[in-house]
């Protein structure tokens, strides 16, 4: 049996952070880079704390995330050799629901409806690999954790970080070497 | 901590086939019961084969469907003894997300969203106990397993069977005596 990865959605598969930048840069004239907002928390993050909760409230903001880059052709190579499973802590924001489906209807077509999660705790994810952002999703893993890097996570070393997809990719060749 | 239940909604929580029934009697004049439907599936269970899968994909079915009897005082019951998650196949009807989530805002609004998760294959889900209505959901689960039962599962006894949330609270109280 091919071994599971649960990748999340928000800040691994989709780009949050530019998205907010963008979208920062269009209602308030200032342009934002992660230097700017490193090790800070979404209400810290920007002079207006209440911006980026007004944004992720807003219809459309999930259906227009931008990709993070290389993250179609990464798992398109991981779905050869494991069963992946794209798990989204969504409840928290029921709106987005059938956004984040179409979204990735639009940029994974090849993910079936059979490997698709949305929850709210992933607690009970039981999985070989997760790729997360979240210490709150990666601590509750029995498998082992990849913590992808976000402006948000950048003091958490407890997990295997990796910067971008290409270094979870570096991580997952490891793993094949391993065996 | 507390032990874990993940609990189906279709034919768990919300009596589908007692809709089936009505929606098929609404609509060609005939009333079936669950000895005519028994051991058969969606496709033998009534006259016109295509009229099940009509049903499901027409908006407000999933919105409508009645609640099982006894289930909102059983599930209350056992959320003070466990931790109680809400686990539907859900991504086979994409349209019926929103629906899902306001029927249960409506009829069990004690569940928080942190419990609630629409998935497609329920084989990554870990929990301590199951209650399911099909084979394809409990087959996979390691904790303990009940079949809810349901037309379509007559002839399946490879799980604990409860005939009602009667008998599956009976269950429960079984397992809190032999503790």
């Amino acid at each position: 049996m091919k071994k599971s990865i649960a990748i999340d959605m928000d800040g691994v598969l989709a780009d949050v952070e530019r998205h907010f930048f963008d979208w920062y840069h269009r209602d308030y004239g200032i342009r934002f880079t992660r230097q700017d907002v490193l090790g800070k928390d979404e209400r810290t993050a920007f002079p207006d704390p209440d911006a980026v909760m007004r944004f992720v409230y807003t219809p459309g903001f999930f259906r227009s995330l931008p990709v993070m880059a290389d993250a179609v052709e990464s798992v398109k190579e991981l779905m050869k050799e494991y069963e992946v499973y794209i798990v989204s802590a969504a409840m928290e924001f029921p709106l987005s629901l059938p956004e984040k489906l179409d979204w990735l209807k639009e940029h994974f077509p090849f993910i079936g409806w059979r490997n698709i999660i949305f929850c709210g705790d992933k607690s009970i994810i039981n999985v070989d690999y997760m790729i997360d952002d979240h210490c709150k999703n990666l601590d509750f893993c029995k498998g082992k954790t990849i913590m992808f890097a976000a402006y948000h996570n950048a003091a958490h070393t407890h997990h295997q970080r990796a910067e971008d997809w290409k270094e979870v990719m570096a991580l997952f060749k490891k793993e094949v070497e391993a065996k």
